[in-house]
């Protein structure tokens, strides 16, 4: 596949992108403000909100009067042009959520599924499940949707077929899914949908590189180079969960040894105390997230558990390891920690992961890097997997140029 | 720092740069064959090579006549424009390439250097005596270069500084080379000069994503994605390398354990040897470039020596292990092996790291990716960093939007 040409096309697709970006952030701007915050010229801004406001995907919002001059048109999103929706399909439930075209959240529905029955018509009746309690609850009907992403664990062989790398299964059914749903749908995974909300909602496009690390039960990276969410060859890249920590080491569940993920995944954790204090209480918890946030409590003073101090201590040398591997690899600018394990433990993680980063990064490829706990918080794989799929409207449309290449 | 904008100008300069490129790999070239070749329009093709003519940078070559029709004007690089160098600096040697402007090598010259005395200026004294040498072979004076650049091990610290990550040394002395070179200059550390090497004269431009993986003293990788070196931060980006392939492994030269280098960097695969077979006398040999050929010649039929045998297949297997990380984390279409490790241990290599990288990398990331040996081959760093010295010459003449932000 050679490198796509660019063409001005592109650019108007860009610029449109940027204005977006701009009033999704603002809530309310002026054409005025748009420029500003854009660094686009002011004809240039006043051509793209033409075509937005035609395209019925901007509204004006009202009039606002400086303390000089003629008062001003305001714009907003225009959240009523539609719905999308966001789906994540996670290992032991299906979370829909429902969002007006501004993705402002209206409802959401949550569907538990049995991790033991994974077959494919298992997840898609959870699917659709989700789907219809979220639009009712929401007010809406399946008419209304202008596009629903669907964030599914897997990298994709031969774009349009869905390869589950974890757990270790395979996956090919999205022409049945797309059957049952009956809506345009786009398919992604969802280390490419929680990129794509810290690009959006956080600060991934405040960066020329940005990394977001995603742990929970799975481990994974999504990488942002220049405003653009690397894909690789097949959608795999970004999979630094399954890459080594340690020739030989622990089994990860993919069937390599030695991953990351089993090291810092929320398995992983859990096993890094079973091998400090075997009979600990919390080695045998049951639940992931509820061993995680237990973590978190049994550290809270006046008596921290100093089992549990160390194995934070362990995870924190094994994640900085890690983390500096993706930056002698990537160098990226920006690393923003997601999901439940670093809402709950990032305050105890970040520090003695910033320390180890700067040791064992090469030369002073971190002299300059951030690292911190996302501001992108709720659902992040399904408010990012519903930006891919307004993306994908807009290119319906023939707003942007899409290179969504997860669409179906 | 915030995502470079893409301009109408951009456009441009990638039109031209696609059309140099056609050109270098053809040679001579009819507007219509770079239409053909580049994908642009015929109209485009003859701005862009009426834009080139005007700078000097295309000459016509001569009439061919085809079967039907009006004899056809031929295209080709003007050499004669000037020269351009390209300095690769090594830990033992500094070798100085002198080139045409149309990337045609004339001469060169290298000079030892004592790895004991790595002051910087013994180093740039180094440089200089190359530089003069290979000048005067190619009966050229400095007045004639358009361009040098220097390949030096290392990142970039805040743009213009140089820090040298390996060995573990830092090198902030770009003002005073520039100095004591007396020509415009680029500095780019070599694992980039190398991929872009590969990007003009190898399989770069034909791949979407590429990684040039080096193996010599030092180990690294340049990163490719449509057709752009990825640089990262801080020029950083591809240090593989330094990367973990053993939490707590072997001790590297760069001070942290475990790295990919000090497993399959030659001093490592030696190492391997000396656990094999400590009484092996290739496990003393003295100099690194002698003993990566010993290996080869020890393979030779009828009877190979089993413990070097053994050692390859473990180099393989660790080589294996760290391409899939690579995999794992960028997910490129092609692997290309560079480097004197390559060169003389490739064809032992390449099947068995196939297999591994297969079985390692997560799903079926690795099913259609493409291992094997470059097929550029002479001494890629100094013609990678001529590459760039040529660009920054055509960014200097306002003919293309170079974004080499090493340039100084």
């Amino acid at each position: 596949m050679a490198p796509p040409r660019r063409t001005s096309r592109d650019i108007r697709s860009e610029s449109r992108l940027d204005v977006l970006h701009a009033l999704l952030l603002a809530g309310e701007a002026s054409r005025n403000d748009l420029a500003r915050v854009t660094g686009l010229s002011t004809a240039t801004v006043a051509t793209v909100v033409s075509d937005l406001l035609e395209g019925g995907i901007v509204t004006e919002a009202g009039l606002t009067s400086g303390r000089v001059g003629r008062p001003t048109t305001t714009l907003r999103l225009n959240g009523d042009r539609g719905r999308i929706v966001g789906i994540d399909v996670a290992e032991t439930y299906v979370r829909a959520v429902v969002f007006d075209a501004a993705l402002d959240e209206l409802a959401s529905a949550e569907v538990d599924t049995d991790e033991h029955r994974d077959g494919s018509e298992d997840v898609i009746d959870a699917i659709v499940r989700a789907l219809d309690t979220a639009l009712a609850s929401a007010g809406a009907s399946r008419a209304d949707v202008l596009g629903a992403g669907v964030s599914l664990p897997g990298g994709m062989q031969r774009w349009g077929e869905v390869a589950v790398v974890v757990p270790n299964t395979t996956w090919h059914h999205v022409d049945r899914l797309r059957e049952r749903i009956g809506l345009p749908i786009v398919v992604d995974n969802p280390l490419k949908a929680i990129a794509t909300a810290e690009l959006w909602f956080g600060e991934g496009r405040r960066n020329a590189s940005m990394i977001t690390v995603n742990l929970g039960t799975g481990v994974g990276a999504g990488i942002v180079l220049e405003g653009r969410i690397l894909r690789g060859a097949t959608n795999f890249a970004g999979e630094w969960g399954h890459s080594l920590l340690a020739l030989d080491g622990r089994e990860c569940r993919c069937g390599r040894r030695g991953c990351v993920e089993a090291y810092v995944g929320a398995a992983g954790i859990q096993r890094t105390l079973a091998g400090i204090a075997p009979e600990h209480p919390l080695a045998s918890a049951h639940l992931q997230r509820e061993f995680i946030g237990s973590l978190a409590a049994a550290l809270a003073p006046p008596e921290p558990d100093p089992a549990v101090a160390e194995t934070l201590a362990r995870t924190a040398d094994y994640l900085g390891s890690a983390v500096a591997d993706l930056v002698a690899i990537v160098n990226p600018e920006m690393i923003a920690l997601t999901g439940w394990t670093a809402w709950a433990l990032g305050d105890h993680l970040v520090p003695a992961v910033r320390r180890r980063v700067r040791r064992e990064a090469p030369g002073d490829s971190a002299a300059d890097l951030t690292i911190a706990v996302s501001t992108v918080r709720g659902n992040s794989a399904a408010t990012g997997i519903a930006t891919i799929a307004l993306e994908r409207f807009l290119g319906d449309v023939g707003l942007v140029t899409t290179r969504v290449p997860t669409a179906l």
